[in-house]
């Protein structure tokens, strides 16, 4: 249930103030040139640290358990741990008694029947993100063809980033966004016609990123408002280009070889240091509620480079399937 | 790659304009009254002839070939099949040389080698909705504690249905629509974190429609502009019961017991009765183009009985999951 | 559960006495020329009629449902189905009451709470195998390059098969017997290391096969009595040929490129025609058993074709996912 | 491909003289008591250090990276991880130029196009049954109810184990074995018929463990030349408890309540002391070879843990799909 793709298999594990988290990845074809410091820039750039991200700063060193020899890919699972350094168990405490609002505390001691580990949020951390990030890291290297390129373009429901993030900041409330990720250099025909479609398999491994409210391709939601006329992307020569990309560069499931354009929308951070009103387990009543700990305020800032790794990982399990059947 | 689930599996197969088509369904308890009687209702929500759609109407009477001994179901697979009657394939000839403006035909023949049926899009037709329709069926006999109702709410921008297809039909240009989809009386903890998330597996099923554009939970894409101490659902008891419910129902990739709210574009039919410009193989330049054939004005119309039995499959799979878990 | 395979994925249905039986198998690559005569040879190997099989004949006419087109696999699934046509239900009825010995009446019910339809034995009935045969037909081709030829070299204790046969005619018992498959040409590498080994995979598809008992590769059995210095293949060249072939053509769950060759072990039809004791919940005590229908004498006689189309299904499998890999 | 199971998922990574190898398990139940130390009786068990096996003795000390809280299994995949500690690497590089008859040094480095850790064999080593055997430990938990067994029964041809020991070490020569395994107390109905069948399942786990050639069930090749009249297990009473036990507890691919009982055939040792003739890369002839390193005499005495294991592996996973389908 923690394992996404077919052929490159990516499995995830471990908790935010546990040991550590870490990613399994099999089917990864040999002889890719892999060390620890490829995983660096991505890590990187998913860290905290900048405006408008949490202060809990780690340093996200992974390591390589297996599955790489003399500096290569070897064929065999390869495993990826992080150590978690900068933990404070005791800030999280009260979640046990007072579930926060809008974070899975609540669901997941009535599933695991109070054995789940609460502590910042454990399992269900979106600090999880940082193992498919470190899987994307490896699954770009798979399909290097390609461009792919995600970017925060609206927080707060503006298009100026900084000043979205300044308000937030001053206001002392979380705020959401919207992330476009777009890549190029796509063959026409990744992905199948209904259950394994392109889009379902992106919208499946997107909606396992935390926060993530809505996804759409090319003209999304507008497209429900639009004309058949006007919509259809018409075809300009024998290779498929067409003149406008309303289908975001998927048709009938499969990549049509234009540039793959999707969206997806980002709640705010539910960790608002506003105070709220919720259940308190502690004395049966609804109560007032302070979130303690270290939070991002606009968790949107820190979702492209999971996306690109969550992209990455459907197109390369499908680059391979692809081999597979046509060659 | 046309199977859908766990351990409630769903596995689609036929085309358009050949023999027929149908569903396969394994893992699916015995004991289940099941009749072909049963699947009518469905398939009648889901048939063309109402205004808007296609006057292609086939009369789509379900075979129940496997799986069902006496009038229940027997525990082993459930075959069912749909013959294809009203075919004219002629119709469809000039595919081949002139692939339609928003359709698989130009990905099909790329992906298969021009080996694919292109006679009606072949097996990427829209028909073979009615296979998840009638799969949806026997989902919701299984998770017939919950309630599950889907609906147009929007059409061609407006929420006057009646008047959008109306001005559709003036036009005579095909409109998109929003289906908005509800369920009530889940239990907490259906799905699980990060890639088996309830929303990760209703996109995935979602998406295999044919038209759909995006999907959103909940808030959804309104989510992006929120700030985090209104969109916070706080929580009013210990049953989880939430003041708002922003999470559409979901928290943490579990169902949280509140109501299970989504939504999903759906594009304005491909097939537009409009004359339209695109490639032809024949001339090798961007020929007038105009569909021939009977189609859909407003395909959304259609969609609400094929989304109910998506998310049937779903919660049928998770249900029967979850058992085996907690029991 | 009624699936197998990552790639090509073959999927079986359907009951000894109701419409029908069939196969659906997905990720078949596309412009596999194919029609229905192609799968006459191996049904008709199948076939009962012979001395010692039994006397039930259906005629057994595969009917391409979908997934192929104008004579080719069009890489949509493909269904293939059989009508039963010579159904004598009622000689089945007693079971009910009277589960039959080493068959699965009892099991089945049990399991199924009564639901199963047991004419016959249902879904688990052997007659099922004319799926996997069907399946076996279309997987031959995509690994037309190796030669896969099962053979039966003992019955009854005995390698004069002939003379097995007609003894157990004779003594109107039924009897058991060896098969031995054996695969030329293979490359090296197909398989995996631990769990997807060929052996593992192999193995697993032909308990799938009613009424085998035993599985073993190269030496097999004979093995656990050896010494390395004896058993060990010495290496010949730089290809991977080998002095001998204890490993059956096998190491480390991956293909060595020398023959592959394994043994499977049948048991005696159970419905013998000799009188037998067994419980009966008619009367809740050990009755006298006399089994009715028309049966096979000698099941083995009937398994080379089976067993070469499981073999088949495997290798097809693992030779697309090769291709994923390597190429 | 390193991974088995439907709800409960083992995967399995890591070399012979890497950092170490482990096991990622997913679907466990939550509030199952885990700590280091329950692991530690099978380890033992399955340790080198006795008569016959290899003086390569390693600590094993699991190490819980994740998925348990508080002592109990939290719900979360769990994560567990053995460090390699007695590495002597220099011993293996003879390897890349005369592979070992016998071993997977010959078809790794084709697979894996000399991108393979071939350090005593690497991801392919036996030493990666240390990971199967934790996840057993885990997997007998789930299905404590049922009593599972494994024993060796036979070395070198002859059941005086002790004796064939001796004479192996006196001639210094590997000798192989056969190791029975027996399950008591499993409900009826565990499995599913044709290709999930149990035994399909048991030998595909069951050859995922280095140096099996062969398996059967019950009567098993002995099944060959018997006849029906008596191979047959009569039925004594309506919970299914027959008189012999031919089937070995499976009927029709399900658990039948009675026993369940197979045997494996492991072949001696490939690293045998003896001198033996293979081929060389180096001098591109057949070139005396003799191995290097510690290694077993009789590898069997050491599999009986392992097979347990993964028995459980498989009866825990059909106790949970059983659950989903019947409460």
């Amino acid at each position: 249930m923690n394992s996404f793709g077919r052929l490159f298999r990516v499995h995830i594990f471990g908790e935010s103030h546990g040991h550590g988290l870490g990613v399994l990845l099999d089917g990864c074809p040999a002889g890719i040139p892999l060390t620890e410091s490829d995983f660096l820039a991505d890590l990187a750039r998913r860290q905290a640290g900048a405006k408008g991200t949490t202060p809990r700063v780690e340093k996200d060193l992974p390591m390589l358990k297996s599955g790489v020899f003399n500096g290569y890919t070897s064929g065999a699972p390869l495993a990826i741990f992080f150590e978690n350094q900068n933990k404070k168990s005791a800030d999280y405490e009260a979640f046990k008694k007072t579930p926060r609002p809008g974070h899975a505390d609540f669901v997941a001691a009535k599933k695991f029947n109070d054995y789940n580990d609460y502590r910042g949020g454990g399992h269900f951390s979106g600090r999880l993100t940082l193992a498919i990030t470190a899987a994307g890291v490896v699954a770009k290297k798979i399909c290097a063809s390609f461009q792919i390129q995600a970017k925060l373009i609206q927080a707060g429901g503006s298009s100026d980033i900084e000043a979205a993030i300044d308000r937030a900041i001053t206001e002392q409330d979380s705020i959401g966004g919207i992330v476009e990720c777009r890549v190029q250099n796509l063959p026409v025909g990744l992905g199948e016609p209904f259950f394994d479609s392109l889009e379902s398999l992106l919208a499946h491994i997107v909606f396992a990123i935390p926060a993530v409210k809505g996804i759409e391709f090319g003209s999304g939601f507008e497209a429900a408002s639009a004309r058949g006329s006007t919509h259809n992307d018409a075809l300009q020569n024998a290779d498929g280009l067409t003149l406008t990309n309303n289908a975001g560069g998927i048709n009938g499931g499969l990549s049509n070889g234009n540039e793959l354009v999707f969206r997806v929308a980002i709640k705010p951070t539910s960790s608002t240091p506003k105070p709220q009103k919720t259940f308190s387990y502690s004395s049966q009543s609804i109560d007032d509620f302070l979130v303690q700990g270290r939070h991002d305020l606009c968790i949107a800032l820190r979702v492209p480079p999971v996306l690109e790794a969550a992209t990455a990982i459907v197109l390369a399990d499908l680059l391979l399937i692809t081999k597979s059947i046509t060659s």
